[in-house]
This record gives structure tokens, sequence and C-alpha cells, in this order.
């Protein structure tokens, strides 16, 4: 695997910087609006759940997306923004997203949780490569799943295994949710030039050129794939 | 008011006693429960929210909530038993107040969890005046609700200010929250000896008798009259 060398920020690309600053209040702002609908989802989710005690995993995930929630919020106050503000640019986006992919059952939307939401935060994880150290430490935070992850991945597996037909349906929501994420993302990354600034070297040297754009929507997509393939399921 | 004196706990009302004992799981998994499902009832009041910054409150209460319910499951861990099991014998009840009362917009939700859940945690107050000291302060806890009754009170007076037919609508709904709750509650204690043990005097002098069982419900139906009241909404 070829993972990037993370770059030092460039000197423009502090806090006091305007532009470098609107980029990171897009970046945080779209990441908690991100959590805190993903909180809705999974409280959805828990409700769906024949099982109090996977209600009850459910129930303790959505707070942690809450918590997430309310540290970028709290970030968001400290440079000077209204969360309530600066998440407006970003909600129909998201809620487009939600809507778009209604889980049918309960395993589908553990299947949203586990490979949706994680095109989503891969996404935001690549352009955190390119800010300051403070800042990637908050987003890191927000979007680890990795506890998530394999609470998802046990139910997932025992529902599969005990019914291949489970595991066609996943496969095929599966796909569904690759394209609706991408073509989500962009439709968010063409609108918000903030966001887009982030991501591309503006000739400061900081931030990725057209190679490494390529390279990083491949590793968008082989992440996907190795995340299905952990389930036994054809991405 | 004539606000009635708290007895203290006689000797055998100590959670060494087996039939002591019993009772305070009981009465703590009730409230785990209804704690548990109130705060799914409270996040699906956030997702039918028109505006984020009262999307954002409710889950913040439904946060306070399940918080709640984490103390409780937890003193009942200390207490030996597992709550996903001691909490069974009373989600049906629960399941079935939630089924029996839904709400068909927003307001209706606030109401339910203002006036509604009121009722269900004046009740177990009234039986957290006869245990001992460490149960009685979890349960005030749990069941405190003055800020979010704050929050509620102030979302409400501003819809019926601005269309009465809010209010007469939500009086009707206050009348058939209150006719449900006492159903439910009487199927509870009817049905669960440990509570009922709790509440009412065995012959050791602690617990009410019936002029107080009596008076409980007079205070119950009064508190339930003042919070509508409150509103300016006839009970």
């Amino acid at each position: 695997m070829s993972e990037p060398v993370t770059p030092d920020p460039s000197p423009s690309r502090t806090i006091e910087d305007e532009t470098y600053r609107a980029g990171v209040i897009d970046l945080l702002s779209v990441i908690a609006y991100g959590e805190l609908s993903g909180a809705f989802a999974t409280v959805a989710d828990a409700a769906r759940a024949p099982r109090l005690d996977h209600k009850l995993a459910l129930a303790r995930m959505a707070r942690g997306d809450f918590d997430h929630y309310e540290q970028l919020a709290g970030r968001l106050r400290d440079l000077g923004v209204e969360p309530e503000d600066s998440m407006e640019p970003f909600t129909a986006a998201i809620d487009e997203w939600h809507r778009r992919t209604p889980p049918a059952d309960w395993y589908e939307g553990l299947m949203k949780a586990y490979a949706g939401a994680a095109i989503a935060t891969d996404f935001y994880s690549e352009i955190a490569r390119y800010v300051d150290p403070e800042t990637r430490s908050l987003v890191e935070r927000a979007v680890d799943s990795d506890e998530q992850d394999a609470f998802i991945m046990s139910v997932l597996s025992d529902a599969i295994a005990a019914d291949p037909r489970v595991g066609s349906r996943l496969a095929l929501w599966g796909r569904r949710l690759v394209g609706e994420a991408l073509s989500q993302a962009q439709r968010v990354a063409a609108t918000h030039d903030g966001l887009t600034a982030l991501l591309v070297d503006d000739g400061s040297g900081v931030g990725a050129d057209l190679a490494e754009l390529t390279r990083m929507f491949e590793r968008l997509t082989s992440n996907h794939t190795r995340r299905m393939e952990a389930l036994g399921l054809t991405a």
C-alpha cells in the first residue's frame, strides 16, 4: 500500500489566514452536520433493532456521534461562528443523502453506518491531511469508527452466515451506497470552494495535485472494496 | 399544599433484605426502561423538529435521558442483576404506552414528554419516598426534568399564543395522555408485587396506607392539572 506522507502545513495554513480559516470552518461544519445526522440515523437503526442489547449498543454509538458533534460545534464557536449557521450550507446535501438511501431494514441501516458513512469520513480524513495539527486531531477523533465497525461487522457477519440471501442483498445495497455517497460528495465539493481550497494545491505547495487527487479517489474506492470484502461481499 | 413528611426507612428496608432488594431492583428497572424508551421518543421528536436549534435541544435531552439510563443500569449491575433481564418484565407496559400514544406532530411529542412522562416520574418519586437514601437520590436525579420542562413550556407557550387551535388540540391530547398513563401505571402496579411492596405499608410502619394512597393519586392528578394550567390549558 502506498501510504502518502502527510505534508507539513505551509505557513499560510494557519488559522489566522482568512481563506484557510474559512476552509477549516467549512470542513468542521460539514463533519459536524454529518455526525449530527448520523446520530439521528443510528437512533433510527436502534429503534428498529430486534434485540435490546443491540438497541443499547446503537444508542451508545449515537451518543458518541452526538458527542463528536458537540466537540466540533465547540471548536466552531471558538473560531467565532455559530455552528447552526456554518452548517447550513451543507444540510441540503447531507439530508439528500439520507433521503436517497433509506434503509429497508435493520441490516441495511447497519450497512449504511458501516460502509456508507465511511466513504464520507475517509474523504474528510483525506482533506485533514492538509490542515494544522489541532484541526487534524479534532477531525481524526470525530471520524474514528473502529469500535463501531467491530460491532457492526460482528452483527452483519452473523446475519450473512445464517442466510446467504442477506449477503447478496447487502452487496447490492453497498453498491447503491457508494454511488450515492460519491455523487453527494461531488455536489459538496463542487459548491463549496472553501473545502476544495483545503484539498487542492493552490500553488503554495500544500494540497493535492491532479495525480494525487486521482490516487485519493483510488484510495476511497479501494477502502470501500476492503470493507465489503471484510464481510465476504463483493464490492 | 400538604407536602407529606418523608419517613425514615425502617430497619427492614435495607438493601440486604431480599424482599426490599427485589422491590428496589423493580423500581430502578422500570425507571431505567422508561428513561431508555423516553430517550428514543425524544430523538423521534427531535427528528420532527422544524428548527435546527430545537432539534439540538431535544437531542441533548435525549442524551440526558440515556445518561440516566446508564446510571440506573450501573446501579442494577452493582445489585447483581443484568439490566436487560431486570427491565424485561416492564417493557410490555411501557412499549404499549408508546404504541397507544403516537404523537401526531412535533407539538404533541413535546406535550407527551412534558405532561405524559411526568405522570410516570411523579409516581416513581412517590415510591422513592419510602426507599433508602442512596436509591432515593438516584431516582430523584433520574426523574429530574426541570431544565427540559422549561424548554418545552417555552416552545409550547409560543405555539399556543400564535394559534389558539394548537391549545385546544393539546388540551385534548393532555387528557388522552393522563388516561393512558394511569391505565398503564395500574397495569404495572397490579402485576409487579415488588413495586407495590415498596409503596404500600406491609405492617412494618413504612409505606403508604389506603388514606395515603388516595392522597397520592390526588397529588398525581393535581400535579397534572398544574402542568396543564402552566400552559394556560384546562386539564
